[in-house]
């Protein structure tokens, strides 16, 4: 792997919109990239004191680094981004609940008359060397570890159509899928709506139980190495995942069973194209082998990754196998 | 009313997004407008044998004609949209069936393997005497008459955050309602997020059934005469409309039912807070006195406009009287 | 009309599942019946301190009156009920709060983590000639006068495949409706699963808003007069409302848009076989002229009636003209 | 373990509901039960053409085997089902579509106008010896192995309220909760809601991908080893599962975003309880740590199993234990 190009996360290369945004980088398919992100709540929580309806701004909220133009990414391309390393920056992180926000209370849409719940925040204490954070009780002395499980919780690029679309909000251009399996060794595929695609980054999360429950995962900024491809004449519909042993459809809808179909069709489809099995006979293939992987229950579009093992493939390769060529560019250093 | 300002929809006074566009026209608070409005198809459909896939080009889909820069209209503030008057342009409307788009169809996020149902073109004649929309069946010598019911699918200004979002996508901006009390004689309150408001206006309907079942109602181009306020200092959460019988609050929110809560919630507050009675009790007033009427259950969004009848308020004017100001200054011509 | 059956609720007259249940009366098709229903309460709320949660004694909540045999009704046949008079008995009603119930409060479903809303009751006051019940604040002296509309919250037969239905769930079998329109002057159609079909009513309403939106309407005890008639050889998968106007579906489902569809599919398909329409001509149709009454968002499953009005049906006769025959056999008297 | 009771699944040990049936067995807590399965096809599909719509005979579908009475077991208490062995009788299995049933095709409440997706069986060739299932295309030679993971999708017990519930139906007496967890050594707490529980269970899978996207899993007859406990005095709202590892709450419930809700709502009030945290303290450690298992996404409700991992738990025993000791006493022999 060549030198990486560096972008440091700063009030110059932050952004909080996907589309609307001029690029603050450009880079080629298969250079490495090294940037950093802000957390979700643009480091303005710094203890537990600070509660963030109060500490952050809206709609500042979300920051994403980039967006970074892509040189050769055209309209209807698909986008791979291979996620090469996530480390999180520093040794604590936050989490947090929010005003009207998570999946245990009513929120502006699944509306109630119910009083917000209390906002609490969180810290939490990263050991680097053991791979674990540690969640402390705010109302007793119970604490207790939990794996490290780095993943970028925001992934996107320009939408469709002229859209511009907040940060913090998930569709079909990527966005804020908030999908735990978003992690170092996986390549996830977008599809391209604008010249140089216009990647952006951010919202890293130490770990994320599935679904996201109260809104907020282990917040920290990130240190990311990421390496992109441009797959020409590909269209991708809605983001699909890879890793060494899966490939996956992320759905992005509401409510939660379309979102789980809006995944299994696009990957029942995937896997009848891949291997050769008319679309009933995957749909039988796919209804047996997948496992499903809720992402968010919060956002404004929920996701969910469906996925198979790629054993059932065969020798089919996904995207001509841009994951196995990016996996490999990325191992060479 | 003083003489209306006249914008004719044209390839340079239409526009296909809220937000994201430079104003076509710029009005003040009470000075009438006048204006034209291109049907959902861009006038491409102009037979029953023009099918919508084949003869409209993505993303150039429900044009609205503006945006409109209002003076003094300030991010924050309210936009008092009155529709003083709506005519169907012709005499005759279009409305279709299109792949993967209905109520009663997979779609891209209710998706199914179903192959589309038959795309299908049907035209209706108007008798603007009578007041009526002539359905004929494709498959047979069935027709029947329905009344006219004109009213605009698509009124909206710029959405909040810096947000672009398609003209056919509904959100708190307005944008794609789809109510069919979106009528003449009704008042539409939208929260003000951008320097100017930027309203635009579209896809008029001869009438449209509950939920727009088939995504697609009886589609007209529409001569439109409205008047605007700004209310200011009053923030407004989510669509109000206002008639001179009825009081509504309208939900953009999916599943359905958070729809309905979203309607129903608001709905609730703005009673209790015109009428000074605790939330409670005007969750009780709300709940056996309210009418729920279904806008679309086909957009990206789904929409319900929750009614009360206003004699229930008492002499409470909602926005200091808006609607009723709008209403005499639209009726002094 | 002859002397109609008389059958007084009462401890050995009133049942609470919809099966499982031994028939308290036997009636003809033709045969009218008279008889009376508890509120919802059971009688139970005699004041605004009576609180249900403490006064009403799980699961007997609901009772029905009923099941009524009816002689010749056969499992494949269909059900007509045709609601000939209901009057609140006596001058006044109940609404209240209930914990964890209600469409604007975290429920067993809907789970969150806010302590249950309030629970408080309002008493109503009806004037039998003025037709209107008297809303009071509980937390204010504001009153207002509402119109009453006395409607059914219940009406249905055993379910099929041997299930027993407690009397608060709604289903295809019926049961807890609570649609607004289920009022004197309208047929309802049921499928018959059990020989004798076992008929109950009860839930009376003295009006109920759309959707029932915090869980209970203005209860009251009804006397109700009705007449069935047993449509033999056709089946009806799920319920079905006429009145001298209007033909529908009733979707019962979750969540609120499969409400929808289910209504509308099935609307969309009688249309069809009515008129002699293909179903993608019915659906255009039915697009443009319906009407979607939002019955209940708040009990385990949702209702919406999707409704027609008959003119489109031209001479065409739902169920060979059953309402009509009704109709005329219960003003005979 | 003592010499466990047989029960051999036939024409007089098998029953289509849950609640309205006389018990076939009586055992004691804690003692052993060997009992046959058929498979949800009642035995009916024996090669792949056999159409399920042509050879089952509704409602005579999903089979389980009981029900049994548990001495000692009253309302209020709850059922401890421990799995101690899952074996498939014979090496075939079978799935299929299945006429207007799956999640990627219209249902009969996710009402849609599209014929049903065609209707076909596959066969599953079962390797004991090596835990495989093998998948043969139906449409061309494609064939692929998957490692057996036998579970079953229906243990259930009578409903509260008097209610009977066909087998083939979820809820919060279990019933066919399609939860592919359900597996040797996982123990299944339910809420007894009638004299000696009345337990019965069926719809053994050779395997089955999260959600049974297409409605049907490997299906095969089952051989089955269970043990139970009541636990006295002890109330559960809903499904839990207990393994060595786990700790999980059962969400049942439609939409799926509410079936994510109940399910992680129980869990969050689980662990608080059991650990001794409040609510919000235990929402924020579950939002960071829980897992969600998608059951099915198919049936009458879906289900969604969230779970924790029991080291959060510290030396807390759930339900006192009971799953260790049922353990233990299975692993005595």
């Amino acid at each position: 792997m060549p030198e990486p190009l560096f972008i440091d996360a700063d009030d110059a290369t932050v952004s909080y919109t996907f589309g609307g945004c001029k690029p603050i980088a450009r880079i080629m398919p298969g250079e490495p990239v090294r940037l950093s992100t802000w957390d979700c709540f643009a480091g303005n929580v710094t203890s537990v004191k600070d509660l963030p309806s109060q500490v952050c701004r809206f709609p500042y909220l979300n920051p994403v680094t980039g967006p970074i133009y892509v040189d050769g990414a055209h309209p209807g391309d698909t986008l791979a981004v291979h996620l090469v390393a996530l480390t999180p920056i520093g040794d604590i992180g936050f989490s947090s609940t929010f005003p009207h926000f998570g999946a245990l209370t009513g929120t502006h849409t699944t509306a109630m008359l119910h009083p917000p719940l209390e906002e609490r925040v969180w810290q939490y204490t990263i050991d680097h060397q053991r791979g674990t954070v540690r969640y402390r009780a705010r109302g007793g002395d119970y604490s207790v570890d939990l794996s490290m499980e780095p993943m970028l919780g925001t992934v996107g690029v320009a939408p469709a159509a002229g859209e511009v679309r907040a940060s913090i909000v998930p569709g079909v251009h990527g966005g804020n899928l908030d999908t735990p399996l978003l992690r170092a060794g996986s390549t996830l595929y977008l599809p391209i709506s604008e010249p140089g695609a216009l990647l952006a980054v951010g919202d890293g999360h130490a770990r994320q139980g599935d679904g996201e429950l109260c809104g907020v995962a282990v917040e920290v900024p990130m240190s990311v190495t990421l390496v992109v491809d441009v797959i020409h004449g590909i269209t991708t519909a809605q983001p699909r995942l890879e890793t060494d042993s899966a490939l996956m459809s992320i759905g992005v809808a509401r409510p939660l069973e379309d979102t789980y179909r809006a995944a299994c069709a696009d990957l029942v489809r995937h896997v009848a194209d891949l291997i050769g099995l008319d679309e009933l006979d995957a749909y039988q293939l796919v209804s047996q082998a997948m496992r499903a992987h809720v992402g968010n229950v919060v956002d404004d579009s929920y996701t969910i990754a469906a996925a198979i093992d790629k054993h059932l493939l065969g020798t089919a390769l996904p995207y001509g196998g841009a994951h196995r060529e990016l996996r490999a560019l990325s191992e060479v250093r």
